[in-house]
């Protein structure tokens, strides 16, 4: 903190950067702490076995998980982050390597000392978790493939992107959190401004908030209104495409349809993080029941990022082919897309959120620090003794896993 | 048929491909049948539930597996292989784009006609399977990560290799299969003797055949001459270090001590594909117990490959000790290497062994092509009704899966 208030002083630092690094803030160092208690409650990950197999008799396979090996953890200049992530590394077996953001350093430091000294009257190997603070040491880790097997870039977009372009292994996290919902036709009023209002206004800055609200066409001039008067009421902008703006420029009254603006194509590839809202008319094709939540389905899965979208309908069927249909990690019905989130899922702590096509998708736990192994106890066999004509059969009976 | 008995005559297709390349060989036409029943036998992979969560009343969360895509995958110029994969693809509900080996693409043409046909009569999209001809084409599709989510070599370590190199999504599979066996002092003689001929010989071009062998130093007299003579005599070339060179030349009869070669360094990074194995002593430090196992783990972590890797001991102690040490899909104890394989382990049909540290992991089989997603069903709840003081509380209630 001396040479953070230092540095504020000089203008080298900002306010919210140096009220970030005061871990003496009131509850900050108790909350920390949690963090870490929190993780030690959690079931041991390692060693859990979810398949078991007998191949012959004597010859019994096994799946369990185990941890990856090194993990490379890019987090922002937070204090009690390196604790939290440190306590994650360490449960789940895994060793890490930690890089945080330059204006901790010094915290980082003495964090890490005090894990280090703690780690010293354990069986953990006491440089399983190692801290860097070389300043731009991140490219040369990220070509490290040979030693280093996942890289979970936890900060902004651009640090995210920048990993995984560069790196060599891959890379859990995402980029970008552009959520959509789509009002149907046949949606409840009162629940789309639940949803949408809370998505919305909850935590803008979050990846997990709404970015884009579609809207099916018969529904602008009932169910819109009262969505778009609460958002105006939170102080939201819309942007709006000119369907929506012509028929909420007649609902609204004089001081909230001041505020409507028009959107632009590049609106509806925006992930605003703040208080903003994009809003653009589905229509139907009345030969064709299904060509609005098609069409709905059609723009997320182009303008999307492929992390947490929500449908508002009274319909099961309907929901079911939006989640079908939608190639998010995380798809919702008539509630907010703010539950994507590890905590909320009850997974007790997050590593982060995933949206890869691979490995952990969605809110990652523990569990995404893991993978799992193949063990096969036998006395003796060879894979020539099966098969042919007068060779042994594999049994392959499902055995019971405890 | 015609061109490559055409080709054949000029000198520009080998006997070898030739023979690959006819479909109207005894039973390979049946083969490949079987291999599309096999696989429309199994189980349907999508849409398992594998966790629901009752967040609260009326807030159900539930993870399910879903396609991960589009997949890419490049496989040999053997014309069976794509009915199999075609099937795979469809099975998974996975669009695919297949590039095959090029001496196969008239047979590759004709019989993604015939899957084209099929696939008009189903609700499969037509396009859902596409079969890429292009010379060349590789490298162009290894950069279009945002249309392609997986990438699946099967073939030869230089492609696998380049596909690892090149490619800007996941790829699924393994460049090599150096796999070790490790001869405890406690070992059965014909346990080892067993284990190790089958895991050489049994098919020595395949991944998963062992190319080291660890011998501990109290065993070179007893276990490791009968395990060398039965080698021999099945026409394997031994690479030996000094200890177990020496010993060996004592104990076996001169017409096989004079075929035993002196082992350089390189042996033991060597991937031999053939009737070759590179011995290597490992010694114990008696002040250290479990010294030998864990240089045996030190030395498979160090050159293996991290695909299969087996143990001959007695004891469940050191079993465990080098199951848990060794950093490979596949661990083994008192059986063959050969094991680690999708149809030995009961999959039903294998995609490929993996070796990659995230995602499947081991012999792959469907559900190595499957993802999972997160659906949440609500009645209109926001984030912001929980928690703080007065807030509702998440009830995180486990329900049952069906």
């Amino acid at each position: 903190m001396e040479s953070a208030v230092k540095s504020s002083a000089s203008g080298e630092l900002s306010q919210s950067i140096m009220k970030r690094l005061d871990l003496s803030r009131k509850g900050k160092f108790d909350d920390m702490l949690q963090g870490i208690k929190d993780v030690r409650g959690l079931a041991d990950p390692v060693g859990r076995v979810d398949l078991r197999t007998e191949l012959d008799d004597g010859l019994i396979l096994q799946r369990q998980t185990c941890p990856i090996g090194v993990l490379l953890i890019i987090f922002e200049a937070r204090p009690e982050v390196i604790a939290n992530i440190a306590s994650l590394a360490i449960k789940s077996a895994n060793a890490a390597i930690l890089k945080g953001g330059k204006e901790s350093t010094e915290s980082f430091k003495a964090i890490s000392t005090v894990i280090s000294q703690a780690l010293e009257s354990s069986e953990v190997p006491n440089d399983s978790i190692q801290l860097v603070t070389t300043r731009d040491a991140i490219d040369g880790l990220l070509e490290l493939s040979q030693y280093i097997d996942l890289v979970i870039p936890r900060g902004s977009n651009d640090l995210v992107k920048h990993c995984q372009r560069k790196a060599h292994m891959p890379v859990l996290g995402h980029a970008d959190g552009l959520c959509s919902i789509y009002i149907h036709f046949d949606a409840d009023t009162d629940m789309a401004v639940s949803v949408v209002v809370d998505s919305k206004t909850d935590y803008p800055a979050a990846c997990n908030a709404v970015e884009t609200l579609l809207v099916h066409e018969d529904v602008l001039d009932t169910v819109l209104p009262a969505v778009a008067s609460a958002l105006i009421a939170k102080g939201v902008l819309l942007h709006c495409d000119q369907p929506s703006k012509t028929v909420l420029s007649k609902h609204l009254p004089q001081d909230q349809s001041a505020l409507l603006r028009s959107a632009t194509e590049a609106d509806f590839s925006t992930e605003f993080l703040d208080l903003v809202l994009a809003i653009r008319t589905i229509t139907s094709d009345p030969k064709n029941a299904t060509s609005a939540i098609d069409a709905a389905i059609d723009h997320i899965n182009t303008h999307g990022s492929h992390h947490t979208d929500a449908v508002i309908t009274a319909s099961k069927a309907t929901a079911d082919r939006f989640c079908a249909g939608v190639d998010s990690a995380c798809k919702f019905w008539n509630c907010s897309t703010r539950f994507c989130d590890g905590m909320r899922f009850g997974f007790g702590t997050e590593v982060g959120i995933s949206t890869n096509k691979v490995h952990a998708r969605g809110p990652v736990g523990l569990e995404g620090l893991m993978i799992h192994e193949y063990r096969l106890a036998g006395n003796g066999q060879g894979a020539a003794m099966y098969g042919g004509s007068g060779g042994r059969q594999y049994t392959h009976r499902k055995l019971p896993l405890a």
